[in-house]
């Protein structure tokens, strides 16, 4: 959808306004009636999408003095304040530039049953951050590329996405502004960096234009609205919210659910990855021993250099019950300093993170530059314990991995940090082993539940679905690591020494 | 217990760890096997901490160099991940500085079960922030109230709150920071900024001195720490952590819970706060729908002159069920920025909120400058309905009178904002008449449901608990204002002319 068909031709959602006749025209209580049954309509539906679980994100973006904030007045009129947020986006704090562009929007999203408008998002702030940048063409490019993805992420699951473009032409522009100054309540928010932006609206149009093109998808499509008149903004905004909340909810309602799309799966890699459990040549305990104490050094050393240089890290672990990742991380972390790394252990979603995307709250623990993090379980239970027992469908586990890799990918490229991922893998028998050496020991009996022995039970499940991941998620960016750690002493020395190769590459 | 002794005479503390042979002088085999079973015990304790729901907050405090991150290490090196939460304190972020000096660390604080480390806490903040400030002693003895207001509230609701300061002498410090100097991994991290701290030593001695003693609360004492030897250091720690977490959990096992001090009760104001239900003249709806909108259009130019000299407002909605608070936010708002102030609709809290201190969920969303925040419920909700459905002790809401007072002060004093209060009060039969409406209306029936029929059963308690809020917490700096609410557009127009007079004297 071109950007310029708004100021010469009439959209059919304009011509279907104009029929309504409730342009320009309008009359006051006409204008006023018509809007007071808009308003009703969408409280009902609010309230509809809160009752079906749904997570709606209206984003409100446009020229300055184009009427967002108003725009944004008017449609929280109709809405219950239980159920939405309004996020008018400020400059990012300190925490928020250190992550990737889009981290703190993941932070933001709407949760299920809620709405969340934006007044201003993601779009403002990629063109005025890329304004600065000489090869800004470039790299807007990439951001439309993340934000698509962004949106689809959220859009494949369940989230409406609306966004809204207010256009005014230079001229608009101009009269406002000035009449914003005229008023003494207002004409100090008129600031000189404001009218430097407007002298440069004839260079910015055709890079809006080209990012919305960009970023115009089936899945959150732009409303580009003619935003001269007031009354003609509401109403366009009003109708086109209305339209596509009630086909949706109408939809969820008669039980059709949409299917998602099928999709490639990336290439198998099943046969490259050997998953074994018990090291090619013995070593003994001893020699093992005094290995990872000298690796152990050596950790603390890059970890002093992986801070300096500000290149964050990511240690995943995975792996069978009982199969060491909590001593293995106590050895990888015996040395470091507390101050720039911290353990995320990963258990069920709480009823509150449940009402988000999935992948949200990995996201929010992501580090920062020079700290580690490490994962005890990650993302990937939406591919193991959620597969297996049936928490997800099999399309959300089927486009996790897809999710997954973009996820990951996101934030290598973005950060220049890395990720390490390791799969522990036991025998069978060593985990019976082991379950039956914790529950006879006072001091680690609370260790081990009924849980453990229900999972064991699906051994098979689980073993395929770890196949699975391992073959559609090991990627160049970020590949895994199978450790066999039937002899625990290996187990650690190997993760040691994996985590210290990948540093030194990075470093 | 004054600073200097540290230095003097050794402490009670002290000559046990002597005793224990645990002191310089043990040899290292000795010294590693008391430390591994130190560690078990912590465990232990964790676990039993855990079980019993109660938040332990431990403060690590000292000169720099003096070990408080090797300190650090060695603590967690105890601990399960899954049940602690390290926070080193950086410099506060733009938001966090805009909020009250203590807002960050109310939000970190532990949830039940948890603990809490903080590498550096208020303390280093209010010490580093205030050396800058010329009349530095005043501000300090201000800082060191509000510190023991915190920590006391903390307490009171469960937590369990250990400070450690770590001292060494300045010429101590000097050797470990030339010692760190020559250790290229680390010679970075001696900035000159920590030299020019190094040469005020002796200055800044008895300012710390000073502070400790004042914040050397029952509730809350300082254990001082001789940190010349680290492992003199580590061992006084943790026996200090499992001599009081033993203590701790025994008697919260024996069920013998301490009896909470009593405390005078602020003077009734009963007789001053008339509550009546209709206003003292009648006046014609059209009158005050004119009245109103006279009073929005104002309110407008009020939220434009607030956001520019920064003021935050808080004005918060109690009252019975059907009293119209809904309709009279939304009267309050609807020609209000959105982008300058926004709603907290406050239900029962979620199974998260409820680990928390409960004035936590309220602090974190109080408004910084130049904002308003409009709670829609409030915590008043302690005094109220978990006073008369029993869901918090009798000295839990005892308390909460003091509590809540001290926190609007601390709001009110450090932000320079104000906070508006309304009861909106009707009679038991309009109640009915609205309910009985409500009902009836397909559009407005989902609004009532049978906890509000239920409640309404339980008018009479509820009419003592808001005698006994009124009296109790209409202070100087946050009065009540009670909305005779019988006639809506009344009840409209007052709560309007309230908050302007309010914040024209803010102005």
């Amino acid at each position: 959808m071109p950007y310029e068909h708004v100021n010469n031709t009439p959209s059919r959602e304009q011509q279907m306004l104009d029929k309504l006749d409730l342009t320009k025209t309008a009359d006051e209580k006409e204008y006023a009636e018509t809007l007071s049954s808009l308003q009703e309509r969408l409280g009902v539906l609010q309230r509809a999408l809160r009752d079906l679980n749904i997570p709606t994100l209206i984003v409100i973006e446009g020229w300055n003095a184009s009427g967002i904030t108003m725009s944004v007045h008017e449609i929280i009129q109709a809405l219950d304040p239980r159920g939405y947020s309004l996020h008018a986006i400020e400059r990012p704090t300190r925490e928020e530039k250190d992550h990737q562009f889009l981290w703190r929007f993941w932070l933001r999203i709407p949760p299920r049953g809620r709405i969340g408008i934006f007044a201003r998002s993601w779009y403002s702030r990629a063109i005025t951050e890329e304004m600065q940048n000489p090869s800004w063409q470039k790299s807007l490019k990439g951001r439309a590329n993340r934000i698509n993805r962004f949106e689809r992420q959220l859009a494949d699951n369940d989230t409406i996405i609306f966004k809204f473009f207010l256009h005014i032409s230079k001229a608009q522009q101009k009269q406002r502004l000035e009449q914003r100054e005229r008023n003494p309540l207002t004409a100090w928010l008129v600031t000189p960096a404001i009218w430097n932006v407007h002298r440069h609206y004839d260079d910015t149009l055709p890079i809006i234009e080209d990012f919305i093109e960009k970023t115009d998808t089936d899945y959150a499509p732009w409303t580009l609205v003619e935003a001269t008149d007031q009354k003609f903004t509401i109403l366009k905004i009003y109708h086109t919210l209305i339209k596509t909340l009630e086909k949706r909810v109408a939809l969820a309602n008669s039980g059709k659910v949409k299917k998602p799309k099928e999709k490639d799966l990336p290439k198998s890699r099943k046969n490259t990855i050997q998953r074994r459990t018990s090291p090619d040549s013995a070593v003994t305990r001893e020699e093992s021993q005094q290995t990872m104490m000298n690796l152990q050094a050596e950790m603390l050393e890059t970890q002093y250099l992986l801070f300096k240089r500000k290149i964050p890290l990511i240690i995943l672990y995975e792996g069978w019950d009982a199969a060491g990742k909590g001593g293995n991380i106590k050895r990888m972390t015996q040395h470091l300093n507390p101050l720039g790394y911290y353990v995320v252990p990963v258990s069920a979603p709480t009823t509150n993170e449940n009402q988000f995307h999935y992948l949200r709250r990995f996201i929010k623990r992501f580090p920062t530059g020079g700290d580690i993090a490490i994962f005890d379980r990650s993302w990937y239970g939406r591919v193991l314990v959620e597969r297996v027992e049936r928490f997800c469908t099999e399309p959300d586990w089927q486009r996790a991995y897809f999710e997954i890799n973009e996820m990951e990918e996101d934030f290598v490229t973005s950060s220049g940090g890395g990720i390490i991922k390791f799969w522990l893998e036991i025998s069978k028998d060593e985990q019976l082993k082991r379950f039956n050496q914790r529950a006879e020991d006072p001091l680690k009996k609370y260790k081990i539940t009924e849980d453990d022995w229900r999972n064991r039970e699906k051994w098979e499940l689980y073993d395929e679905a770890v196949d699975d991941m391992l073959a559609r998620t090991s990627t160049d960016i970020a590949p895994w690591t199978v450790v066999e750690s039937d002899d625990k002493w290996f187990s650690r020395v190997k993760t040691l020494q994996t985590v210290l190769d990948t540093a030194q590459r990075l470093l």
